[in-house]
């Protein structure tokens, strides 16, 4: 459990001050100690959550999906700006699933949304990737109550359309966009029945120059399709709309739409109930990987686990008999 | 941690005997006691897995996948027949990974498999499903070992193309068969590339009457598409063929190429290095699973945590507060 503190680490406090007067750099180096794997950064990371909670949660959370093509950086950046000038101050956070198997990075273009990244009322923040894809979201979520703190009213949580990050996102944000294109069938889209049924809103992207027919069309077949989905738990339906990040048109309709849908879900409660639900998700998931830095994070444990990996290996030991034996030593130590 | 235990269960030297012996009913009451939640049967589950662990081990583990609709019952048993006529003794585990939406079951029709299921040398069993797949999994892998213990020496699990069902199932087989229908796109079979690349071998099913000439059309442009994939750690190149489950065509094929594959990775390794990699993974896994038991198994956290709930609903606590204090709760009380 010992790591040497960085030296460049700034007191818990005046992390939270900065934080709070909405100070970039802090915020940033902030979000940096919260995605830090360093056991002196863990703790220093709850203290700051803690202290900054109270001024969290004055946003509307929005996530952000589609497979890789549909234009993602390029919506969010038209969208952003439209936002901002609107008076909102927008935080965008990615997140970024690397592959299982390849452990590439989809990400990792540090030059996406240039433009909005000038802006002072703007903020932006690739995740860490590489790590878990629960550990990401975690951090995720913290980050995004400290961008909240900081006071950034609309949160754009951007994730790639290829798998479980979707169902993360839609556990953390409080409307959900699904980004399409207009012409390429579902299947090549990769877009599964479940992504669909968790969006409250479809927006075909790309709907410029010769694409704008194809475009609604694909609205009026999407709008067709809906009808298939049970009634949401929310009581909105879903909505389906064009637009173009480059000519800049539907962007306006994409903002309403999600007024729209803040007005009924505060009316109506499920707003507060959605966020209640997320809480005691995000307690659970607390729980549990703090369960496992319990007892991964235990030098004795790993390297007992170290040996029966070898026992294991030559068959001395079964997988079971190891796994038996290595949690009545944690029981034992704890 | 207090369950009646059910009158009905056996000592675990009885059902030790029973595996042991090849009683299938024992069996599969053994297997009853394994996917049990009962704290009472955990621990002879336990016993009885220790027990028959040298006994196991001494088979082919084949998993199989494909979507709805591509003939999958219909395939194993003919595939199982097949195997029975040659002497061999088939048990099938399938894996019944339930939607977490719907939490509708996708199995569950009792009747499948009729035919091979009267067969003295065959044994069937679906997994119980609504539990976490990583418990089911666990489940299945360790049925999996009682099978074998009990004299079988081919087992098939089966499950459905759907998600990550796959990938449990592909971490604890020797072989992973794909199989697909001619005609439909690889979209339209929700077939994802991962799963392609976990193959090693693809077997286009149905392919009789008029459908045979699609399938060999099929055939070849799979086998061209498998180039794309990098080589596999085994050595062994993806393999493509046609079958009729119904007309029992290419059956004898599937069969003689896992014998092929066998004898490969038997002469290179592969086949011994790829079952400690298992057993690792096993060992975490079964760690992980002790420790979430250790802490949800507890009567006192788990009042805590009704309490913390209610807290968290009403804004009373922070679900990072509420995680941290039962965590230290445990800690105290471990």
């Amino acid at each position: 459990m010992t790591n040497n503190k960085p030296k460049n680490r700034l007191t818990a406090q005046a992390y939270i001050d900065g934080v709070l007067s909405g100070d970039r750099v802090i915020l940033s180096r902030a979000i940096t100690v919260i995605e830090s794997h360093l056991e002196s950064d863990k703790a220093l990371a709850k203290t700051i959550i803690q202290a900054i909670l109270p001024a969290s949660g004055n946003s509307i959370r929005i996530g952000i999906t589609g497979v890789p093509g549909v234009g993602k950086s390029t919506f969010i950046e038209a969208f952003g700006k439209h936002l901002i000038n609107q008076g909102h101050k927008v935080a965008v956070l990615s997140i970024d699933p690397s592959s299982q198997r390849s452990k590439g990075s989809i990400l990792g273009d540090k030059t996406r949304m240039e433009a909005l990244s000038t802006l002072e009322r703007a903020y932006i923040r690739a995740s860490a990737s590489g790590d878990t894809l629960g550990g990401v979201a975690n951090k995720t979520a913290e980050s995004m109550l400290l961008c909240e703190a900081a006071g950034y009213n609309v949160i754009l949580i951007e994730t790639v359309g290829v798998g479980q990050s979707e169902t993360a996102v839609y556990g953390m944000t409080d409307f959900f966009l699904l980004l399409m294109l207009a012409g390429a069938g579902d299947e090549l889209q990769g877009i599964k029945k479940g992504i669909m049924e968790m969006a409250d809103m479809l927006v075909i992207n790309k709907a410029d120059g010769d694409n704008i027919k194809k475009s609604d069309l694909a609205r009026l077949q999407y709008q067709n399709a809906l009808h298939i989905f049970p009634p949401s738990e929310s009581g909105w339906e879903k909505v389906v709309t064009t637009a173009s990040s480059t000519k800049n048109t539907g962007i306006d309709t994409v903002w309403n739409t999600i007024l729209n849908y803040q007005a009924l879900v505060t009316e109506n409660g499920y707003f507060i109930k959605n966020r209640q639900h997320q809480n005691i998700r995000w307690m659970y998931d607390t729980i549990n990987n703090e369960l496992k830095q319990l007892f991964y994070g235990s030098e004795a444990i790993t390297k007992e686990l170290l040996i029966l990996e070898k026992d294991v290996i030559s068959s001395k030991i079964s997988p079971l008999k190891a796994a038996n034996s290595v949690i009545e030593m944690f029981k034992k130590r704890l």
